[in-house]
């Protein structure tokens, strides 16, 4: 608990006071070199409690930065149903997102400071990386699987900047399920190898 | 002619003039509103000596946001050789631009600018709109058109972002040929709807 807020772990203001050293230390370090210890340890709380709030580093990174998913969602989707129409579940989870405003804005925000910000770009980088491209790899079978996973995150963020961020038409006004069709293919291509 | 520069047309200085004027122009109309005889009017010089310098309104805007490609170069390269592999030479420029740093660095520099800058974001897209996707839609057959000339440049400007400007591994050091191998039958799928 922090000497400075005074009030019993439990409390609102813990999580608050957690996620702000979070921020911090992610920031500072990185998302790899960061562990839920050292959280604990600068946000004066014993790690069990960070862990009892936030259950592992990437759903607190996610909670911390506003991201609007955790990315163990993103392997569930790619482990459950038929391995034959993943690309399609992957698009539509991606559009879910991007289209509500309410999960948009998070990560329009994250997309331009990463661009604009070196330290906020290193740190999305070391996050996609541990969180996303090497646990999506492990996922997928054949040769080159996380170049792979990569290529599937070229085309998604390719179509966040030329949709959402530079508005290119028709892009930015494509029916979300004319974009389905065309983009569920590239990604099954990409993940199927 | 510019009546600051005092200097006879022809010379170097004009040219720079033109170049300024074209700057601010399209800055402030965007690049559907700005035609080569409002840059000539602002420029003090007569419209046919805008077109001497620079042909045509794309390579003026070229030269003069430091664009190291002229649209005209993409539509050659889709009408010119085998149409099966439209694709591929695509991707193939593409890397050729954005591997060499002299051509990489505006890129760079225009891309960044547009997702932080409002009225470079305007710019950008404007001018993509009407010297890249319209052009390149009559050019390909099949329904969509448009549409699909978007997402080819939504497949690039991933490429670009997740590359060369967020440069997640192992995307960012991945041999230009493996990316041809994966990327051209995106592409081609795209192009051949």
């Amino acid at each position: 608990m922090s000497p400075r807020s005074g009030r019993r772990p439990g409390s609102e203001d813990t999580k608050a006071e957690i996620l702000a050293v979070a921020r911090r230390l992610f920031a500072q370090r990185g998302y790899r070199e960061t562990t839920l210890r050292d959280i604990g340890a600068a946000a004066g709380v014993d790690p069990s409690l960070v862990s009892h709030y936030f259950q592992c580093k990437e759903r607190l990174f996610s909670v911390a930065l506003e991201v609007p998913l955790v990315p163990a969602e993103i392997l569930d989707l790619l482990r459950g149903g038929d391995p034959s129409r993943a690309g399609e579940r992957v698009i539509r989870l991606f559009l879910r997102l991007w289209e509500g405003p309410p999960t948009r804005e998070p990560l329009l925000a994250m997309l331009r400071s990463a661009v604009s910000d070196d330290r906020a770009r290193e740190l999305l980088a070391s996050f996609l990386g541990a969180a996303v491209v090497e646990p999506v790899g492990t996922v997928l079978e054949g040769a080159e699987r996380e170049l792979r996973a990569t290529l599937v995150g070229s085309q998604l963020v390719g179509l966040a900047v030329a949709r959402y961020l530079l508005c290119i038409e028709p892009l930015a006004s494509a029916d979300p399920e004319r974009l389905v069709a065309w983009i569920a293919p590239t990604l099954q291509a990409y993940l199927a190898g």
